[in-house]
């Protein structure tokens, strides 16, 4: 088999950002296809998904977290994809031509310090796609093998291509927060793609009880159908007291563990308020008002409980290899709400802001 | 051997509250000696010790933790004693008439689902001597015998009364915050009694370095002849400089864990400013001014370092019975600043409230 | 309500041994109805079940396990009951006659020094029932309050009377060898009752795979009925290369946990045959031929995989009350064979000898 | 700085085997200084150290792990190193010319699905320096940057250079054996490198109690010098009971955890023999007439006591990061029992056969 397609086109479509803005400033620029190196392939993608994230980068918000380089237009972004191998280096050892494959979220140099002590998702050698690097927003991109996951034949490139990112960070987070067998867990943005996955892992993982945390109640039947037990309407009247009812009372009942995928304040009095004693309450995201600022801790009270405030930051490449396994073995599935034509990504970010879809958003390319 | 002592009086001199208010409210009452039940003994107390939570017991300001009965005057506090038991019920099967013991800081019924799941720390069925049951200011105290353990040959009283609770604490939040062999460990309120605990028992597990957080330059020297490595007032101008030199500068270095035996925002500021990657700030006390209030937690910056804030509430039966078993192999040693006369309680709390001791102050009986 | 019924008797019949030997040798004793202390209570027995431990108590074969008092004739087996409290004494503080419970199977003492650090399957302060104290096989049972759950309102007590020690055991042992989301899992003794417990804890705890191993290809579609992902007739030829089909050829493939529910060097060879990098072989019950001897380890080969061999004994209160609470969820159900009347005990014994049944054999009183 | 020494030679020295044998088959052969590729270093050899592990391969005896591609003829052994970077390619990010530089002694790939998910010491995708490559038994070597640690200032290269084999197997056993504070502690082979590293770190991870078990009573001082609390002659007779005098009759009392360093039956026996409830046997090395073998492991006593029998394999890049960064702060030294000059390999392999040594034989070049 020879190492590269012969039809490989020397110029391909990438939706960039030259200003940051709404969903309309995205450009359909025709850039060079990317070169790849000795430890590279060249993929041609079928599905990328945006996400939050990117809706973030593409307004300027991206935070810049210690440690990474920080982004300057024009940005290509995104990280998801899931495509085919279209040529590879000669040093490319585990993956070849034909190869369907999807990319990891949490690519790592696998040289230094972080990555040689099992701790990728904190690599900050490498510039992320959709970053300080060409993101998958594009027809064809090249990465090194080590960053690429090959698709389960099980999986359409439509069903493998948020897999690793969303199920990935909330395997991270369902482990960091010590979802066990018997707990009773409530999810915050849980129409969100990562909320999906934390809701669907954790029962997995053994959960007794998953709760959704959702405001907007015309979701509810979809959060049911992908993985919630209860769906409670926070902000409705009274709906503290139908957490409590599912839960038990804390201190002695409550929630065990609250996988906070949305971030803030309101967020953190609603945690505090429902988890009972060694509880775990998992910050995964942070947006919204709070976003340079602080979330207030009830001292007292938490330490009343002995409950633990976590952070789950990314994935490692292990948890994203075993979240690929259990898609391709139909454990997990995450819902797609519509699929995009790459040219028409603002139509796709605008579904994004919305904020109407429950799972992911795709874009063909 | 008779199962009581002949000499046992009727009558006892105890220190008890009538009032809340200074260190003068304090009265020697002549009060029955405690009765004791077919699994309690009655022990002679030879010396008791003060505490800061006797302190806010003494100004009516204790914590109201969850699922516990209200402090009611007249109060007799202290939850720390180390004596002789003169008496044992017909049912106790561990102890007789003349063991040297002490008592545990964190009784537990042993009955509840708590105590059955192996986490007494967290039973509330029992009344917490010094709290809603008579304390150790006393001449004599009846307990449960599980609620004791056996003094070693090697300690003295004064040697042994303060183990369990200052030790036993100490070891919880050490292993809550997951010290390790390597670690760089700092410690808040580092004079006081837990805060030497911490230090010692941090060292003993390992911890390459161990920082004394202190604001009293004038107790440096006596903080690293019992167990800091360095000694930093982090009030005085440069002192977080100074925590960066020893520990390296966050997030890629930094301290790794951060005992904070103080609370509140003061200490939470530092602790962020200090920790890296992967970090855990352990609350093990709350006081001060933000002592019904909140801290402010600077979300984005704890989640960039995956950092974590955990609590840590007592201890376990489990955990002292270590602690009491290492002071008698000579690993850890509590220093003691003076020793008083129980009916001089007034002036080991004026000594108390001075904040000018290093580790305990203690009375004899 | 008054503490007891009304109507209760003062003799009962107990299947009891007074010799060692077959099925046969059980008699139906009059004695008397057991009494109660001040913190025990009295049940009416609805259902008990029996065991492949209760067959070797008839046999005289049951092993001495360190701490515990030898068992001596006159024997009332039984570890396993479901009834309902007909009296109660003056402390009992959780129970009320009338109210429906299950025996634990693992009772502990809740003061001595491994209950009150959590470990209470190694307590051995208390005769368990059906050893040195009388056991479950009669229509009364006395016991402490802590040795008994309730039985949750969706069960019948025949739902309900198996739970705490197949379940609870299964638990234990599902944690020592950490399974895991993900893992792939083989048990022996697959249609044995902890067997059975076994593989559907393991799925609830996120096991991709779990491969029922068993010589008796006739129980196949009941195992996989109730569990089971695979079943291998371990003993057929080709067995292990089936095996490794479905799990992958060791080292780099292969079975991370093998829960041997049997025992011996059969299971031990097998295990060992068919486990991967890093696998844990739990052994949770020793039995056959080996009885009083070793089992071989070919060390080279365990070191060279970094593969472990763990123990699993008994269970802890927290983890019976944990099944019994995902019992009552619907999450996990033992299936019954057959149900015997009490003096048909020969009966129920013949056919646990037999090996023909799956799940568990019950008696009703 | 130029990227390499101006005058590194073309050819050096190294000892290497043409055929298997005794401490005299090692040849003194002339060979190119070795290429070193555009992410290597080349550094100048100042010391290395010998091993049983090397004596192994000399004799032909070295095990064939699973994973590993066989030793061949002609070999050039050795896994230890301290020396001088005189070289750097191109692509090196961490190390430059002049740097001092150890080996650690489990090189990985860092790309491999093992080192992506933090198991380097499982990674079988490089030849390991000593077997199937080139090892440090010359006067220069080349290597990954990343197989290299730099060398603490406060160490010279005698002190340095068998700090990361030694004490990263020796932690890597450590925390398989969950060595606690408080902990007793047994280590077989006690006056090996291994044993001597895995004493140090049992006490700084807080064991209470370290014994040595050696059948050499003449080594009993040194071993008490190097981090033993006790050395027992475990083949005098009493031998077991003066352990059990030292930790306390199994089942209640007894070894906590044992670190076999050598490995087969007559370990094994002695291991089931000291430990209690709970413990963990900890195979580190596979040695002895067991080679090829089996051991036998009492079942019902070791589920009895709900023991453990768990497997160290090498060690992880962060093990060994930590050992030389405690090391650097004087937390653990490594004894030297001789050092020779390179041509004189026989007879620092003389020293090793004879077993007299305690701690590491060293090697100038």
């Amino acid at each position: 088999m020879s190492n590269a397609r012969p039809e490989i086109p020397i110029e391909m479509t990438a939706m960039r950002l030259h200003s940051y803005g709404g969903p309309d400033v995205f450009q359909a620029d025709t850039v060079a296809v990317p070169k790849y190196g000795p430890k590279d392939v060249l993929v041609r993608v079928r599905r990328l998904a945006v996400s939050g994230w990117d809706a973030r980068v593409r307004q300027g918000r991206a935070p810049q977290l210690p440690g990474r380089r920080p982004i300057a237009l024009p940005v290509q972004p995104g990280r998801e994809m899931a495509g085919e191998v279209v040529a590879a280096g000669e040093k490319v050892l585990t993956l070849e031509v034909g190869d369907r494959v999807i990319l990891t979220s949490a690519p790592s140099c696998g040289e230094c310090d972080f990555c040689y002590r099992g701790k990728g998702n904190l690599c900050t050698r490498v510039d992320y796609p959709g970053h300080a690097a060409p993101g998958t927003y594009a027809q064809y991109v090249a990465f090194p093998e080590n960053w690429l996951l090959k698709t389960p034949q099980s999986l359409s490139d439509e069903e493998a291509v948020s897999i690793p990112w969303s199920f990935g960070n909330a395997l991270h987070a369902v482990i960091e927060g010590e979802v066990e067998l018997g707990s009773t867990v409530a999810v915050t943005a849980a129409s969100s793609a990562i909320g999906i996955a934390c809701m669907q892992l954790a029962k997995l993982r053994g959960a007794k009880t998953v709760i959704a945390l959702s405001r907007s109640p015309q979701k509810a039947d979809r959060l049911l159908k992908v993985g919630a037990d209860h769906v409670v309407n926070y902000t409705a009247s009274g709906g503290v007291d139908r957490i409590k009812a599912i839960a038990g009372a804390p201190p002695f009942g409550g929630v065990d563990v609250v996988l906070d995928i949305y971030g803030g304040q309101e967020m953190m009095n609603l945690a505090v308020a429902i988890t009972g004693f060694q509880a775990r309450i998992v910050m995964v995201a942070w947006q919204g008002e709070a976003w340079d600022g602080t979330v207030a801790i009830p001292g007292l009270i938490v330490l009343g409980k002995e409950a633990k405030i976590v952070t789950s930051r990314g994935s490692l490449y292990g948890e994203q290899k075993l979240v690929v396994d259990l898609a391709g073995a139909g454990k997990i599935r995450m819902p797609v709400q519509e699929v995009f034509e790459l040219k028409d990504m603002a139509s796709a970010h605008k579904l994004l802001d919305s904020g109407k879809h429950v799972g992911k958003i795709l874009v063909r390319t």
